[in-house]
């Protein structure tokens, strides 16, 4: 998507490759929202490491990234010895993954690589469809993306008040997002509307990534206190809900989010107001059969106890001038803990729909439209 | 209640008075949690100042501040001509008025006190009975705190997990605490339980004084963020909630309480957990006919753009060795503005009890028993 900065607008893709360089590209997600940055990792190694310091994160990102790992580790190959030359690409697909061990993306995306990689018949050959593949997984995520959006888009009319939490938006795909993609698709079609951005605490992805990707865009928007939702829900206020998933039952149809969208979920049912989950087909689950049995991960005490910002003046708003990098403040009663479960699941009967790639459906009837929905089991 | 410093334990009320010195004594609540400090006034306008700087804040609290600076101001008078001494003691009490323009507690508090000082003949004996009665309100502050206590102790079990939004302890009153006062009734009856402290966004109240209180007192807590009810709800965590209120209305029994209030009786009645709403008489509007016209007060946006906070190192959890005064961090993307309503209202529906001084009642029962809760219409 777009970025301006110090007034020239460009197109940005969260994740791409600079062959001249053997580089990733990254934009430095950790100094978001207060500076702007692009990192350019020059080997495999820092590439994981990238994933691992959490310069990039999301879903489609860090499979995207992944993908141009292996790229990048197999064109840091020397010689013409394919056995030797396996066993290398082996060693980096290992580094990558052991970067973010619990993420399926990653795994899956450097999969996708190797499988085509092997019809190469040479070191140079394999090297070169590495790339190939590596590009065409990112091409694929903004498809699915751009085809989110254009699902999605339908739902938006003009001078609707639209709310989403936490940030499943461009910075956690390749670009477009898939909970921001039918807002980019209906700004792009020129509707006028507004979005509320819950603050998404503890660690604030709304407030801070949701929020400066709308600003980049353009788009009418304010940020809100996760409280304050069902106040506006209450008041008339919000027309329509749209958030991302990291994992949906093909089973159930029950969405597994950031923590506190089963909250926005059960508030919307009250007031009859639509929520919509919007998701790459690539995280449906077919296997699990009840929401129940999603392991919710419980995060660092940290993120409750404080917050990441740059120390400023909150009357002037202006940033401090010695730095722009945020600081963790202790916000909390020194000695008191806290309990963080980074997850919840949401289940079906509270979901309007579900924004696919391939369409929009209710969340019972993704199990009857497996087939079409890749399930390959 | 009990606060301890440097290993001595010792019983604090938010307020009181030194007579000696013509003081008012406060909590410095800005300052907490990081650090606990008695401040003294030393004159009527600077009670004001510290009524409008929110050294104090709550509403019961405020209303003994303001009851004690009145007979402060009262007792500053040198001569004994009443004309004069009245015409002071009107303007003491509009300078006080003028610290918090849009409490009624202050007013409250000081026209009770003033209705009991008209019974002196002289200026010295007003002085003398302004001071007692100032006394008096505060210690009937306490008296009805404790009442709250043993009806709403009753509700909480052994093993029972209770939940509170925001701070109603006894910062925010005399001492005891509206909401907290069921659980430091309990605990002193030594029942075990444990309590989940919203973190309350966007000032944090549950996380700083709420927390802090708990931990004085020895009571098992934890912050959760606001976002993590429903999901600890959800599992079976939550078996009761207790919050306060700002402004009950006898005529409907809807609640007017901190921002999330709402979204958290939403998700109890969901998942049939009891809703108490703990609240001295005094904030009962016999007058308002529906919660839609509760004026809802929008606060400044830099509540939700950010944090107040000790810069740390959230590993080592060291509070920075040269301050610990919290800065204000801006956590949002600089370019993006808030929304930020301070309160919400709750409908009565979802509220299983109201746990007031003279006993536990349902919220449409309020009306009906007007005589035994104090309204004089």
């Amino acid at each position: 998507m777009n970025v301006t900065v110090r007034g020239q607008t460009r197109h940005y893709r969260t994740v791409t490759f600079d062959a001249k360089r053997n580089a990733v590209l990254l934009i430095e997600q950790r100094l978001l929202p207060h500076r702007f940055e692009i990192v350019a990792t020059r080997g495999f190694r820092e590439t994981a490491a990238a994933i691992h310091d959490m310069i990039v994160r999301g879903a489609g990102a860090i499979g995207a990234t992944a993908a141009y790992g292996l790229a990048q580790g197999a064109h840091a190959f020397r010689g013409c010895d394919l056995a030797k030359f396996s066993r290398h690409v082996e060693q980096v697909c290992a580094t990558l993954k052991a970067a973010r061990p619990t993420a399926v993306d990653p795994v899956n995306a450097m999969n996708d690589v190797r499988r085509v990689m092997r019809r190469g018949k040479s070191v140079e050959e394999q090297q070169f469809i590495a790339l190939a593949a590596a590009e065409e997984f990112a091409n694929e995520d903004v498809r699915h993306c751009e085809a989110i959006g254009g699902h999605g888009a339908k739902l938006i009319r003009n001078g609707m008040r639209v709310l989403t939490h936490c940030n499943a938006g461009w910075l956690a795909f390749v670009d477009v997002g898939t909970a921001t993609a039918p807002m980019y698709a209906a700004h792009a079609a020129g509707k006028k509307f507004h979005v509320f951005c819950d603050e998404t605490r503890p660690r604030s992805q709304g407030a801070t990534l949701t929020a400066w990707e709308l600003a980049q865009q353009g788009i009418s928007h304010e940020i809100i206190a996760d409280n304050a939702a069902g106040h506006f829900m209450q008041r008339g206020e919000i027309d329509l809900v749209i958030v991302g998933s990291d994992r949906t039952l093909g089973h159930t149809g029950e969405v597994a989010n950031k923590i506190g969208t089963y909250t926005k979920a059960v508030l919307a049912k009250r007031h009859g107001i639509p929520f919509y989950v919007a998701i790459p087909l690539s995280t449906i689950d077919w296997k699990l059969k009840s929401g129940f049995d999603i392991p919710i991960e419980e995060r660092h005490e940290s993120e409750v106890l404080g917050a990441w910002g740059v120390v400023t003046n909150p009357k002037s708003e202006i940033r401090n001038s010695k730095s722009d990098r945020p600081s963790y403040v202790r916000v909390a009663n020194p000695t008191s803990g806290a309990r963080n479960p980074g997850f919840d699941v949401t289940p079906a009967e509270l979901i309007t729909g579900i924004i696919t790639p391939v369409g929009i459906f209710k969340p019972q009837e993704l199990w009857r439209r497996r087939r079409g929905l890749g399930f390959c089991g």
